[in-house]
Order: structure tokens, then sequence, then C-alpha cells
């Protein structure tokens, strides 16, 4: 492909100076004639039975426009077709009979302003029969727990096992059975923007919502189902979103209830979260309980595992069963275990609907699978490093579940991450209450998740010489527009800032899946740009020819120049051959892009199969120093190395992989999203949940290590949802190497070490 | 092409439902965050030096954003490079060292309301220094007449004359020659909505406008030129149109004010024109003063013509030369007769810059030809049906100018409304003051302006079953929208109501070159619209094919499914195809069409050329009665007959057709956009200004033609700018008919009848 000049470049995210300006248009920042302003009235009860709500003092308040409460919903929406598509069905509903937890959406109203709409609410009169209410799903399973739905036995919302080789005879083969419990809690995601959606009919009917949503194509093909409008006659712009990791991925409530107000009211409405509704009703990540059984051979060969995990869905299943079962295969692949067996519980619990947080399920297990290697080490008398070294999965392997590894730099990640740490003199050598701990993970580099599971793209080359690029591919903040910019630009020979990327209007823009995997913009799109781009290149190529009376094979791109290649002084600039084709003949110079992965969907039953078409790889190591008189961790240095295939833009990859650490340390070391025994958020707001600042977040040293992928562009793949999947094992492994107790319950807070250590003491002064 | 089903059927239009319930969006209607007023300070005089204007005390009044004048304009615009596709240059600045009429920009200001906008244009102070003013072009061409341009000797802006034939031969072989001279005045369109400009920079400096301008596209390519943007940074977003009919086409000094006071303020800012400033700044139809020779044989066959034009630019030049000589060709296309000499000249004068209104400058000599026919056939005492049929164009000529026709349904057009009227029984047989008269016109169906003259157009099968038609064709409110419509719903068999039309956003749908010539539209984008949905329709068949292992061949679209057609029991919907391309083949099913007709340039020189794919004909007649006591002209029928080819909509048709003479008969009977010695104009109102009301309008009846052009779809031709054409000289041979005097000036008014029945009646009288 010759020397690439963009591509593999450190340039500025190309939405970089809107941001810092504060230029970027944000859903909150559109204002639309006559907008209405929407308020939710919320359930005051984690579970409750609702035996009245009256509205007519509310919509009789001077500037209220509209009310809606349950029975505004419209009848018998086609769930039972969503039912497949969405695993389980929330209720994307106001509450109408029962309250499942403190937040609920009850009533809404639509007002001149806000302040109106806020008072509407106090004017609403809701008669509930409180029950009793649980929050653990470990209770929310026993017998004569309260029943949150009918149909929902012990709660269990979605229940799944599967079983790779023999994995009792695995065990029987193991020299040493490891077994432990491991668990981690809710926590949010807390992104600096709140929800927003605003909903605006116009007058033939069609319905354009403004938001920031992360999946507006996934909304546009629900809504209208929901609604009973007709699919093109609903659009979402998605604007610049301020960040979001997966928090409450396609939650579709707040559409639905902006389009009921809007349509009864007759104006458009918007709807913008507090920071306490963020809290309470816009997804945390699900807490996980992980039962993990290890088989192990004297020599460190892993034998068998046995990972049993139970999470909670929160009030209503939506993503909860797949949250559950997708951390699985990443977990199971890491190494070359042939036995595995897993078995999931996603439970109702009186919480917030739960939602995907950075790397989609998979910190629950892989926190439980990491720790016990380093426990596995340490009781075998092994080098943690070693002992994966010896089982970690390689490139050409088929995982035991069926991953086929095209790329892996892991050895290299740990190499790089464990010589920056300087793990050989300091692993049991440091100083009293300072350790080093070590991990690893996989994650994926996309997923097939839905039939078509590729990308599409059109590069468009304008007339003055300029490239626009016209995808569905979401920006996230993951700078996943500069990357793909950066491909045209690539390709077409233009300087980045000569890009510019088309807005996301679910009618304008192809269709695109999210990013779901570990950086499916890079993979999918990014494939998908490119082969747009030179396709572009090849319409430029015969247009020019045509103008310069030579064939295409005698033409080449230099400095945004078409040049014949034997006699350079003959050339046509880009944007003459762009103008000339846009204006003189009538045909736009416009690639289109079509990438489909040679992958396969996961096998609904057994969780078998190569859905992705790359795997990313991570390694870290951490050094420590832990206070035993306060049980304070401090971070002294921290070395995250992730295999992404080829960094097309090593500074924002670096941004990925250290953003990731960062954040991740607030639930490994300082997040709970707790409930009192009422089922209420006790800490909704960003002073009582400890959130790390910049203070809080270590020196981080990022490696980017390039496999090279044959699937990716550029031999790219994912680097975005890697780097928080080891971070809290690596953590609790410096932890044990500082003072010798394993926290196996995050967050590890002070408190929990100092219990442990005062049960260590307690172990190692009883009498023997 | 088999039974049609949408297509030449009248059906309600696309837009009428939005429009006749107020909720169609106009740019008046576009109201953004932060947006800021304009207001215009104009010249008080039509002629003066500027000394100096001083706008401190206006920057300084509170509210007041910002505050331009000449001196702000870019600096050297590129105005050379656009000298030759403006054929001259107005200024689109605000005026600098002189002012050329009253009404010309001098300053402009962005405040936070109209009011304050308004009261700061009182703060500005401009020193004038009068000169001497001149409104009509034949006083402007005299020597010693007031100088408004230095480089434009006797102020003439532009001047040609072509021969065809011999001319002088043709008047040596006539045995009359025929000499006369016409007029036609200013008159102003006067269009339901203002002139309305939205300019907006956004934070990368990506400029968009709002507007009701005719034709975005062409500001968006000079635009750039004239503010120093790159090109793909501004785009233009056509909102509703409240009619236009022309009025300054592609005027852009409201964009450039606009764009700077937005630039100066960094806030959007938009101008809304009052009726005032419509009627002194936006372009009123020039005035025509045509001497006219015509030699004809005592059998009536036309031998020579000899054609003298002269019209005013207003004060700068830029589509007066245009407006004069695109006249010329149809009116020498009309007739047989082989030699033909025209000669214009376009004059400054010092009135607003004046544009065309309807059928692109042809009123002026129309006028004077078909008067003259009407005045031959009186004179050699033949009837001027018969004078008619027997010198007009057929089908199969190619005209003296060049013309290929095509198609002509002239002879049927005169055929129906001679007999409407009852034309034998009644002409010259009517009781006193009773009188009929007829004319006929011919105009270009579209015009090849510009390297391409073609269509570009994508349609595409929506996920739902319904169809979205992309083009840059532009809607001025003739319903171009819903004839392009109705044929994509044709091609692809879904009712009209599934049909959508994109929004027009330069930066979104393919160029299209705007309503050139008398309905391009229909004949070029009806062409590229079928071919893109036919297009579709391959694609839909072929994924159909795939799904229902079938050939393409095998199948056929009914009832919006698409069908085996020996097995139809084995059917998908449209709907489900499309759906099943969108979602799972990731390949939307979208066709392009590509039309360009087989056309040329009229040679700039001789005016000589196939300019068009098909010419419209008209015939119209019409019965009066005058009241000789107070020139009052009353119209009692009147038949208009258009062959356009093929209706694609009757009712849309006929609409265009009785409109377009109901509209017509202003400036033939009433309107008159008078100005003082000074040079302002005297009725800048509606109470003034007498544009026809309702009750003026007569009964009309409508005739469509459909002599089925080859080059147009389905046989179409245009429609939208022909029966204006004959409809004064029409008029006037009624006039005649009833009171035996010819009025060759417009408009007809009762002082001009009265005073030519008393010139009449003292010829009568005088002694022999």
């Amino acid at each position: 492909m010759g020397r690439l000049s963009v591509v593999g470049t450190s340039l500025p995210r190309v939405d970089a100076w809107d941001k810092v300006t504060g230029r970027a248009e944000y859903a909150f920042d559109v204002e639309l004639p006559d907008m209405l302003h929407v308020k939710v009235l919320r359930s005051a009860y984690a579970h409750a039975r609702i035996l009245s709500v009256d509205t007519s003092k509310a919509q009789g308040l001077p500037g209220v426009r509209a009310v809606i409460t349950g029975a505004d919903m419209p009848k018998d929406p086609p769930l039972e077709a969503l039912r497949n598509e969405l695993y389980a069905v929330p209720p994307f509903s106001l509450a109408t009979d029962k309250a499942r937890y403190t937040g609920e959406e009850i009533a809404a109203v639509a007002a001149e302003d806000e302040l109106t709409a806020e008072e509407a609410l106090q004017w609403i009169r809701v008669e509930y029969e409180p029950l009793p209410a649980v929050i653990d799903p470990e209770e929310a399973m026993k017998p004569g727990a309260p029943q949150i739905h009918d149909d929902a036995e012990n709660n269990i919302q979605y229940e799944n096992r599967t079983e790779f080789g023999d994995v009792e005879k695995g065990f029987a083969e193991a020299d040493h059975v490891f077994e432990d419990r491991f668990s981690t809690q809710l926590v949010h995601p807390c992104t600096l923007e709140r929800t927003v959606c605003i909903a605006a009919f116009d007058s033939s009917g069609y319905l354009t919502f403004y938001d920031n949503s992360i999946d507006p194509y996934k909304q546009s093909r629900y809504l209208p189902k929901l609604l009973g409008i007709e699919p093109s006659r609903l659009r979402i712009v998605q604007k610049a979103i301020g960040s979001n990791f997966g928090a409450l991925q396609g939650n579709l409530t707040p559409y639905i209830m902006c389009a009921l107000l809007a349509k009864k009211a007759g104006r458009p409405v918007k709807l913008v979260y507090t920071r306490e509704e963020e809290f309470i009703n816009a997804g945390p990540r699900h807490m996980g309980v992980c039962y993990l059984r290890t088989g192990v051979k004297n020599d460190g060969t892993v034998t068998a595992r046995d990972i049993r995990l139970i999470t909670n869905a929160g009030a209503y299943g939506y993503l909860g069963p797949a949250m559950m079962t997708s951390g699985f295969t990443p977990c199971a692949g890491l190494y070359r275990c042939p036995n595995v067996r897993f078995e999931g519980k996603c439970v109702y619990t009186n919480t917030a609907v739960t939602s995907p947080y950075r790397s989609f399920g998979i910190v629950p297990p892989a926190f439980a699978m990491e720790s016990m290697m380093n426990i596995i080490a340490e009781e075998l008398g092994m080098d943690p490093v070693a002992l994966r070294l010896k089982n970690i999965t390689r490139q050409g392997d088929v995982t035991v579940v069926g991953q086929e590894i095209s790329s892996s730099g892991l050895p290299e990640c740990i190499e790089k991450t464990v010589a920056h740490i300087g793990w050989k003199e300091k692993r049991g050598r440091l100083p009293p209450n300072r350790g080093v701990g070590m991990a690893c993970g996989m994650f994926d580099s996309e997923v097939r998740n839905a039939p078509f599971a590729g990308s599409v793209a059109y590069v468009k080359l304008l007339e003055d010489g300029r490239v626009k690029v016209i995808s569905g591919e979401f920006e996230w903040g993951q700078g996943s527009r500069t990357v793909l910019s950066q491909i045209a630009a690539e390709e077409l020979g233009v300087p980045l800032e000569s890009v510019l990327f088309s807005e996301l209007d679910t009618a304008a823009v192809p269709y695109a899946l999210g990013p779901y995997g570990g950086g499916p913009v890079t993979l999918r799109g990014g494939n998908a740009v490119r082969l747009a781009a030179v396709e572009a290149r090849r319409q430029l190529f015969a247009v020019a020819a045509g103008m310069l009376s030579v064939g295409p094979d005698d033409l080449e791109l230099k400095d945004q120049k078409v040049v014949v290649r034997d006699d350079p002084v003959r050339a046509l600039s880009s944007a003459q051959v762009a103008h000339y084709a846009k204006f003189i003949l009538a045909e736009e110079i416009i690639g289109r892009g079509h990438f489909e992965p040679d992958t396969v969907m996961r096998d609904p039953k057994t969780y078998y199969g190569n859905y992705s078409s790359g795997y990313t790889f991570t390694a870290q190591t951490v050094e420590v120093a832990v206070d035993p008189e306060t049980g304070q961790v401090r971070i002294l240095d921290f070395a995250s190395a992730i295999d992404l295939g080829k960094a097309i833009n090593p500074m924002a990859a670096d941004g990925q992989n250290e953003g990731c650490v960062g954040q991740e340390l607030g639930p490994i070391l300082l997040e709970s999203l707790a409930y009192d025994k009422q089922g209420r958020v006790v800490n909704p707001n960003l002073v009582d949940y400890r959130l790390p600042t910049a203070l809080d977040v270590p020196p981080i040293t990022s490696f980017l290590v390039e496999s090279h992928e044959p699937h990716g562009p550029y031999g790219a793949k994912a680097c975005g949802q890697v780097s928080n999947i080891p971070a809290a094992a690596a953590l609790a492994g410096a932890i044990y190497d500082a003072v010798g107790v394993w926290i196996k319950d995050q967050p590890i807070t002070p408190d929990k070490i100092l219990r442990a250590l005062a049960e260590k003491e307690k172990r190692e002064h009883a009498p023997a």
C-alpha cells in the first residue's frame, strides 16, 4: 500500500476545535421555535402498586400544554414482534399498574418552561400501595423474595448454560482445583452530558428526534413500531455526544414520552434529565457475582473452568441477558483451556434497568478469572507472567468457543508492560506495603450481533477538492470520525482538515450497527470508508483521464493533483476534476464501500462461533503503595499495552487506552451506586457518588502494539474498550503483593482492605 | 409503456395540504437561536454620488450588534472570473462611491430585534451629491443623458445584432411592409412572499443560508467566490416558496449582506424585505420598446421580419442582456418566415435591476409580433386564424433560428380555442363594442444555458415501501414536485402519497439548473426521475428474485407487491424487499437517473441552434366588451390552449394555464411600476400598484393539447410559462374588433383606449 501519510499519524481530533471552544452543537443546544419543556414524575417507591394517577389539576395549571400517563401509551404495541430482537422486552412505557424501581416514569408534563413543568408534577396525585423491594440479585433469587414480575419465577429473567469439552474430566485431570467468589457492584458512567431528547412533528406527520443517544439506528427501527408510525416518517438526528460509555443504551422511554407529548401538545418538546435523574434512571452497569472454579496442573496448565455468573437486570429486562453472556466468550478465549462451563442467571431487582458501561458485560467475569489466575500463580509458586505465557491463546488458534485468532500481540503487550514496571526486580521484592500486579484481557474487535454485521459508507469528492465521508457510524466521543476521516484522507491524498463528515441523520446516512464490540467503527467502518475512498479515487482518475486524454492507469495522485505519471507537467487539481465532474458531466465523484466481515453469529445456545473478525488484547501492570493504617491504595505507576493491530491515530489510541484505565479506576477503587433498604439511591449526585478526579488518576503509560490484523483496514482492529478489563485484577494482585490480602469484592475500598488485614492478622496469630 | 395509473391523473398537489393549512415551512418561519434581525439603509436618491457614510452613532445604539457598509465588502472579489458566467456583473455589493437607483443598498444593520435595527438606520448619516436620473431606456440612450456607468457609452450595457436569410431581399419580395412601434412597461410580480434570507455560520466556519431564492444552486456557486469561502463550506437550504415568477432571480446582495453581518456579529441573522423594499429593490420585469417591420405577400405569406428591441437593464447589468435576447428565438421560430433580423439594445436606467417575470424576456417582442400579425390580417382582409395557419411552424420543421420542432400541437390549440370562442360566428359580427381576438405563442420547454443542461435524480425505495425522490429541481410553486413524485410513483407502483421529496439543500441533493425555459423540471427532471425510478425497480426485482429464488424477469409489480408472474401466490411486498435490502444486505435500493437532452447552446453571436429538446405552443382567444364612454375593458370569455405534449397532472396543468393568463392580465390591463421624475417609485404598495384581484380575473377555459413530445417523459414538455405570451396581443385584437382601435402600448388602460377612440374619431371626421 505504499508509504502512509495520514493514517498512522498522531493528529488532533477533527472535532477537537469545536469541543474545546464550546461550539460543538449538542442536543442540549437545539432550540426549536415554540418548543415546550418536559418534566417527568417518577415513582417514589422502589416497588409499589399504582392504584390511581390523577393529573387533572396539573393539566389545568397555566402554561401546561400536555400531560401523559401510562394510559396514553399506544395500545397493543407489537411487543411480541420485538421480543426476539430485544432478548426481552422492557416496558418502554410509563408505569401503569406497578412501579418496579424508584425513579420509574409515572407521568410526564410538557409546559412552556421547565419551572412550570416542574411545578405541575407536584399537582399530580399518585396513590401507591408500597411493596417490599429487593436490590441484591442473590437475595432476589431466594424463595420468598418480593416477586417483581409475575412471569419470572425467583425473579430470574434469563438463564443459560453451556459447556465446551468435558469440564468434569478437566477437573479430574487437574492437580489443584481453585474455587472462589468474586463480585462487582452497580456503578454509573456519569457521562459529562445528561440525557437529552427533543421530539418534533412536522406538518406532514414526520417525526424528528434530536438526541444524544448512542444508537440512533436501533431507536429508529423500534420506535415506529412502538409509536405506530411508518418507519420512513421517523428520523433521529444525533447531535454531538458528551461521552456515553453505553449508559442506557437504546432506552426508548424518553423518546416515547417526548413523541406522545409533542403529538398531544402539537408543538416540539425537549426533555433534559437532571443529574439526579441520570443516577436513578439512566442505566448503571449491572452488579455481578461470579463463582469460579479452575482446575490446574502442577506446571500451571489450566485444565478446566467452571464459571457461574449472577447479574442483575434491574427492574426490567433489556440488555441484561446479552451483557451477562457476552462477557463470557472473551474470558473463555483468553486462555487455551479446552474444558469450560458457563452458567449464567440474569435476575430482576428493584433498581434501574442496567446497561452496558464499557466492554459490554465482561468486567464481572474478567475480574474473577484474572484475579484467580493471580491467586493460582501465588499458590503454585509461579510467576503470574509465566502462568499467563504458558496458557494464553496465540495467533492462529481457534479458541474453545470458536474465536479464530487472526492476530495477537498479547505476548508483546505482556513483555512491554512487565519491562516498564520492572516486574522481575520488584515482584515480591519491594519494601513492605508496596507491590506490583499484572493481568491480561481480551475483547472482541467487533461483534456480529445482527444478520448484517458490516458497514457501508460513501466517500464523495466535493467540487473544491474537499472530501465528504457519509457514514452512519457513530461518534460517541471515541474519535471514530477522526479515524474514518484519516482513512478517507489517506486514500484521496488530502490533508485531514479537508475531510468533512456527514451529520448522523438516520434518514440520510446509510444504516450502521453502532459500536458493539471494542472498536468496530475502526474495523468495520474503516474498511467500508477505505473501499469507498478507493472507488472515489477510481472515478477521479476516470474523469481526469478523459480530461487529459490519457488512460486512468497513466495517472497518479500527488499533492492533491492528478498527474500524468510520465509527464508530470500535465496535471489537474482534484478540485478541477471534481468541479468538472459535478457541473459539466453531472456525474458526482462518489464511491460506495460495502464491507461485511466473514464472521458468524454466536450460536444462541452454545455461544460458539467466530463472531468477530479480530480480537484485541491487552496486558497491564501496576505498582501500588498500600497504607496498612488507613487502607488507602496509592497507585504509583500504571502501564497498559493494547494490541490494536495498527494505530491509525496513535495519539487518539493512547487517549482511549489511558482514558479507559483512568475511568475504570473509579469502579475499582471508589464508586458504588448505593441503594438503601427501601430501594432508593442514596448518592444520586456527584458529591456523594465518588467519581475519580484528575487528581485520582495516576500516571499511565500507554503502549500500542501493532500485530497487523489481516481483516482490518491497514491492519487495524479495536482499541476503545479493552483497557478497563484487566485493571481491577492487576490492582488486586498488586495490593496482594503489597500487603498479602486478596480483595475479591469491588470496589476495593480502604475498609475492605483493613478488614482483610485484620482477618489475616487473626488467622496468622490463631493457635495452630 | 402500458396503462398509466398515476401519470396523467389529476391529483391534488403533494404540498397542497401543508400550504392550505399554513404549516408549510417558509424561510420566514425559520428561527435560529440567538438570531439577529437585519434592516437595510437604502439610497434616497435615484442617482447620487455618496460622499460619506457615518455609522458610528448607529453602532453605539443598544441592541445593535453589527453595521456594515460598502467598505466591509470582501476586497477584490473575482468579478472578472464571474463576468462570463453572469453576462455582466452587477455590484452584488453595497454602494460605495455612487448610488444608481432609489433603494440601492448603502448600509445594513443587525440588531436584537427589527425595531432596533430600524431605528439604527436613522442614525446612519449619508452625505449625497444628487445627480440627474433617467428612467426611460430610449431617453437614456440619447446624447446628454445622465451617464450611469463610466464604461457604458450612451448607457448601453449590451447590444447585439443577428440576421438569418436575407432580410432586405425578403422585404423586396413582399407585397406589403408593415412597420410599427410597440412597448411594454415595468411591472412587478408581487410574489405573495417577500424576500427572506437567513445566514448562519457554524463553529467550523460552515455557512448556511435558508432562503426563498429561486435558484439556490446558482447562488451556491457564485457566493463562495464573492465571499472568499471554500465552495463546499457554503450551502443553501431552500424553504417553501411563496411563489416567485423570476423576481430578482439570483440577486446575491441580500446573501452577501447577511453573510457579512453574521460573520461580524458572530450570530445568525435574518433579513425580511418589507413590501416596499420588494417594490423598490426586488427586480421588476424590464420595459421593452419594439420597433417591428414585417414584409408580407398578398396571400399572407410572411417574407421578412426586422425586430429592433430596446430594454432597460436597470441600474446594473445582470440578466438584462439574456432577457433581451432570449425572447427573440421563440418569436422568430413561431412562423416559417426565412428572413429575420434582430437588433437589441439593453440600456442602463436609474431603476431597480430588472429581472425575468414569467417567460424570460419574451413578452415585449411577442406582444409586438402577434399584434402585428393581427394588424396584417386586418389590413389584408384575411382571417387572423387563416393567416396563422398559413405561416406557423409545423412538427418536423427546423426553424430559421435552428429549433427542431419534434412535436407541435399548435394547429389543435388554434382549433380548440377558436371553436370555444365561436370565432367564425363572432369575429366582426358581434354587436357594437364587443369583439373577439386571438393570438399564438411559442416558448422553449427547457433551455441549454449551461454546459450541462440536463438533470440528475436519485429515487430510493425506503424500508417501508415508500419512495423518496432526491433531486435538486426546484419547486417554485409550479407543482414540479408533484409531477416528479407522480413519475416516481408510476414507475414503482405506489400511490402518490407514498412518495416523499428531498429538501432542497445544495449540500445534499444533486446539482440542478433551475427552471429556465417553460417547464424544464417536467422535461429534464422528469426524465431523470423516470430513469432513476426504473433503475430502482430493477434493483427491487434483483433483490426480490434472490429472496424468491426466481429470475428478475419472472417478476412483476402489482399492488405494491413483487409477484412471480406465473405463480402469483409467491409474492413479497415492496416493503419486505426494501427492508431486507437495507438491513440484511445493507444494499439500499436507490436508482440514479442521469438525463441530458441532445441540444446545443445557442451560438452566442448568431443565436442559432436547437437549444431545447421540445417547444411548447399556445393559442388563445378572447371575447371582450369595451365601454366607449369609460374605456373600460370587460373580458367576457377567455380560452387558452397549451400544447404540453402530455399532461402528467391535468389539474395542475390547467392551474398553470389559468394562473398564467390571470396573472398576465395585470400587466396587460392594470399594472405599472411608476417612477417619478426624481426616479422614485410612486406606487410601492399593494394599494397604489393595481394588481388584479380574483374579481378582475374572467372565466378562463383551459385546453390541454397532447402532441406527445418524443424527448419528454411520457411525451410531456413544458406548460408553465407560455400562456402569458400571446394574451396581450389577443386582447388588443379583441379590443380592435370591438371598437376599432389598436393599443400598442401596455398597459391597455382606459385612458389609452379613450385617447385612441378620440383620435380615431378625429381621423374619421377629418376632411378627406
